[in-house]
């Protein structure tokens, strides 16, 4: 099992929809800004050291299931879990609540593909990158 | 088996982010333009009927898959099909083409569901819309 | 003279465009991000607040001057200061710095208009908000 | 006098804001989409082309008056003229028209600066730019 990870995220005005509540495609972004705080602060593999490397991570899928809304003056919990390891992907687990209510908001889950920066192709991830994120 | 009915959508500057290509949050924000779209041009009942009636729809899960990419300067053809109903829910498949190569970016599925305004709990989705989607 | 308040803003991956910067638009989401915590903490008279009075505000002007860029990992800094006040127009000053550096990013104001939430019409500010914001 | 170049914009739903309206940062994005389409189309001298030749835009400064507000289903009409240039930097002027009401939503300037992208400093814009800007 691999360890969670949290992120505090305020939500922003610009965050809001017409709904009053934060647009659903928010929440992946909020999901992504938790990894990239998650990966230079939790695993000590910044996006920064993979871009040096010569790599670069690119979603390939994403799934998310609503729960519940998170309005304006709310902040975002998002916990992240490595999930496994195939190839040059990864799947992390997700799951974002309301810091307040502790309600669950959303769930899901993404997949990441690691690519080579000189030639834009996926690459299978190093096992010494797969040792760094084995927490 | 329902239509399948499109949408084009212009990328522009500020769907683009540090890869140089359509930020993939993005994508599930052309799929509800192009829902957007299709509700009050191919099925004649537009969002803003729902809301006269006293309906509105949310987002209740995503799920999507990204093949390609599209860069600024390309068009998207966004398809999307009603798949089916289920109680307060529809769920509607997608599929995002780059309008010239042709090629498939991103497809998935969005399930939506009714809520009544003024309690904003899920609605049983009345036979009427369900006749009214079933082109 | 008012007093300038100060709000610190994580820079996100989606506020990043294809020049690997913040994206020239996002600084005013910064701005009102901060005005938006600066109204609730600071002058104790929350967002929420106006509309339960039965008030809006609305953006009427912006202006804004880009120094520098602020980049993925950047903390903003976001102070904002009254200006005046005009029927029913205020306006706001801003400074954006990078929290590290302490270098200027950005700077500019903004006029917002406040609207009565039953007509949507520019409103006189009341001297009680008057007096409410001259801290 | 500069030819004024007309662009138009089909507001999406991820442009609204909890006011029901096109959020005041995106009226920005529609400006730098119809000049980045302008470029291309109607200059014949497309950004891509710009980054081929080694340059980049970057905006320097921005004005904007808000009149009306645009809604969702709205077009909009940005129409943009060149007012001058000096040494790095050009100004541009922007209107944005409601397509259907004819109405004015917004109007306002921006300064590009034009930067080499070999050191990323300003650098002065070819006579042989603005040749091909003096339309």
């Amino acid at each position: 099992m691999h360890s969670v990870f949290s992120t505090e995220i305020i939500v922003r005005p610009d965050d809001i929809d017409m709904n009053n509540h934060v647009h659903f495609s928010k929440y992946l972004d909020y999901f992504l800004a938790a990894r990239y705080d998650q990966m230079g602060r939790c695993y000590n593999l910044s996006m920064e050291k993979f871009i040096e490397m010569g790599f670069n991570w690119v979603a390939s899928k994403m799934s998310i299931n609503y729960k519940r809304a998170l309005l304006l003056g709310d902040v975002a919990v998002v916990k992240t879990q490595l999930d496994s390891f195939n190839g040059a992907q990864v799947k992390v687990n997700f799951w974002i609540y309301n810091k307040i209510t502790q309600k669950l908001i959303a769930d899901g889950y993404g997949n990441f593909t690691l690519l080579n920066i000189s030639n834009l192709r996926p690459t299978r991830i190093p096992q010494e990158i797969i040792d760094n994120y084995s927490l």
